[in-house]
């Protein structure tokens, strides 16, 4: 008995209609293949779960694409919230627990000296290229095939719509983990590389996500400081699931800058950049800002997320219930056949059944565990949270295991 | 017995360590003139006032920078938030609001085909440019001096840190008012013109604000049609305070795309860019998104404050209680032997006092409204909210009274 849609289906209809592409941008149903087994709108969540608008019920491996953390609804954050919600939210004037939220973000991350919050990670991603040219007098940046940094024309390839090959002048692409080119790239730029902007570890869509290789980061880190090059961590996807002092931490390396999204307020609408004191006068001399980056709420609500996720070691959390999921549909593959590869880290993974290079077969088994229950994509990491129980992982094992036997009677191997 | 703000000025020594310039942005102190006269911390707000930190208390003549419009706290609003967020926020999956907003937008705006979401004005700015890039195959895009469009780089001038000549590779910079410039830089870029990107009317910083001349907009709309030019309104911070269908509607002239955020969520963070069926498939084509711009309750608070000010509205009463205050401030400055020149909209005002050149005088007299109780900015255009009462007015006038007598006596003309 699998799941229907037909409200998201005539919702879509209509939104398509009135909204270009119906539902645009990471939400657009188009990378969810076959389209036909994904709910499109969702009408409400709850810890671990969210129902769809035909009222199914998912065990959600999306959350959101990374920014519920503690879960749905957690009623820790939710308080701290309408506490501030009480006083003000985007009012006339800076709010005091931006400088509060400030202090508890350089005292939870190791290099950060300051921090400064903004409202998408892309925001974030293009201030810290603005601050680099802006402490380097220089021009280019260094960017890593397959690394998502959000959507401003920059971060794009000149080939999609709307992309002008000027956008991507100063922009050098090179290639994760391939220390041998980024250094061949700085030397045959020398004194004109302002940023290397990476995600900490190699998390791209439709593709086996990657690890550093031993010794690569601090190569890097070593790199940028005998170059006078700033060192730029896109950790919006990363940031407060692999290590609370931020992903560099977890490798074992120091950037100059830290991007964060995502999990810094689990949900509610705010980023930020944190760097080192030798970045700051740069920080302040680059004009950035935006209507609703000073709203109080969104940093209330990142203050009492960062206290959470530190007072419960959310970090552990996700890593044991990842680690136990991984584990589960490894071994659960194996009993049926198959070989399912599991990539990135236990918090964030990415799967992929290696029996079919074409997806299909992966995708298959994706589309069958959603119209059972458990939010599984084909093309983007997962992600974990902490609100995510022993009970949630059991039940999702046995939706796979389900899974497997359709899988193997529609497709014969 | 004017204001003191000891606790603003201490906690910003403490933000100065750990936020680059202490406060950024549109938010800096900087620009208030003197500083000392301004609070920078803001503790709570309700209606048409704000509290500082130091509990002063102030009726707001910024509307948080615009985005306040029904009043601070407004419980039509609020109530429409409550109820989604008991649903959910940051889901994974659209919500079913996104298209009830999409549908009350393309009703309520003429030139609405279709409407896109997004957090910032300039997330929809940039937007409006990549669109224009996408559905014209062109590079160009026309901006005109003084025009705020957003931070993004394309939209800063080169000498600004951070910023490189390559941002504004293909912009060309055109002057307000001054159509023969601009028909002239259309002829010379002939074929090469995406874009030309304006505000309904100019209201820069610093400056006194500009009306369109009689025909200037029914000439650059022909002018864009005979050259299949893509003509954007960035009503970022005029819309919805001139006129319900876009500013457009109010100086008689159809756009393609027009770019909303500032009031259209009365504080709640998002913005929208809308188009006509034209632009409909090139919008679809630009890839562009971003972690919260899917979130359910800014659509929700959206939804409830357009209907809001429509029922009440809001346009109407903004414009009486702007006139009111226009009228009483010029007529309280002629009494006093000064010449207080009012520039831009009712709701969206521009004073300055004529009488120094130098904005000394004008920045005293502001400084000494704020200081006791109505606070009002000398660099920045001012902004009305339909919260705005009577009271509110009469009272702003009795303490605009008395700081023309203290500027008369500290000042000798």
């Amino acid at each position: 008995m699998s799941y229907t849609y037909k409200k998201s289906q005539e919702l879509f209809k209509e939104a398509a209609e009135i909204i270009p592409a119906g539902i645009y941008g990471h939400y657009s149903p188009a990378p969810l293949i076959p389209t036909s087994a994904y709910p499109f709108y969702t009408k409400r969540a709850e810890g671990s779960k969210f129902w769809d608008v035909d009222d199914n019920e998912f065990i959600d491996y999306m959350c959101a694409y990374g920014p519920m953390v503690l879960g749905y609804n957690n009623q820790t954050i939710e308080k701290a919230v309408n506490e501030q919600r009480a006083q003000g939210d985007t009012m006339t004037g800076a709010p005091a627990v931006m400088v509060e939220l400030a202090r508890e973000l350089v005292n939870t991350i190791p290099i950060a000296d300051w921090a400064f919050f903004a409202k998408n990670g892309n925001d974030m991603t293009t201030y810290a290229t603005m601050v680099a040219r802006a402490k380097t007098g220089r021009r280019k940046i260094i960017r890593l095939k397959g690394g998502y940094h959000g959507t401003a024309p920059w971060t794009q390839s000149p080939d999609h719509h709307g992309i002008l090959l000027e956008d991507a002048a100063q922009i050098i692409i090179g290639e994760w983990n391939n220390y041998e080119a980024l250094e061949k790239f700085v030397h045959q730029n020398k004194g004109d590389v302002a940023g290397i902007i990476s995600t900490p570890y190699h998390h791209p869509t439709f593709e086996d996500n990657e690890m550093p290789a031993d010794g690569y980061w601090k190569k890097v880190e070593n790199l940028c400081k005998n170059e006078g090059i700033v060192l730029i961590i896109d950790d919006v996807r990363a940031g407060f699931r692999l290590d609370m002092g931020g992903s560099s931490e977890y490798f074992g390396f120091k950037p100059d800058l830290i991007a964060f999204c995502k999990a810094i307020g689990n949900g509610h609408p705010i980023s930020a950049l944190v760097g080192t004191k030798e970045m700051m006068q740069a920080a302040a001399d680059v004009f950035y800002t935006g209507s609703y980056w000073f709203s109080a709420v969104p940093m209330a609500a990142a203050l009492a997320t960062i206290r959470e996720m530190k007072r419960i070691n959310s970090v552990k959390i996700m890593y044991d219930q990842g680690t136990k999921l991984a584990n589960g549909l490894v071994d659960l593959a194996k009993e049926h056949g198959y070989n399912m590869k599991f990539t990135g880290h236990p918090a964030m993974p990415y799967y992929r059944l290696t029996d079919d290079p074409s997806l299909m077969l992966h995708q298959e088994w994706c589309a069958e565990c959603t119209k059972n229950g458990a939010y599984f994509t084909s093309h983007h990491n997962w992600f974990i949270s902490a609100a995510h129980t022993d009970e949630d992982i059991e039940k999702t094992l046995q939706i796979a295991d389900e899974a497997f036997k359709t899988i193997k009677t529609k497709y014969k191997k």
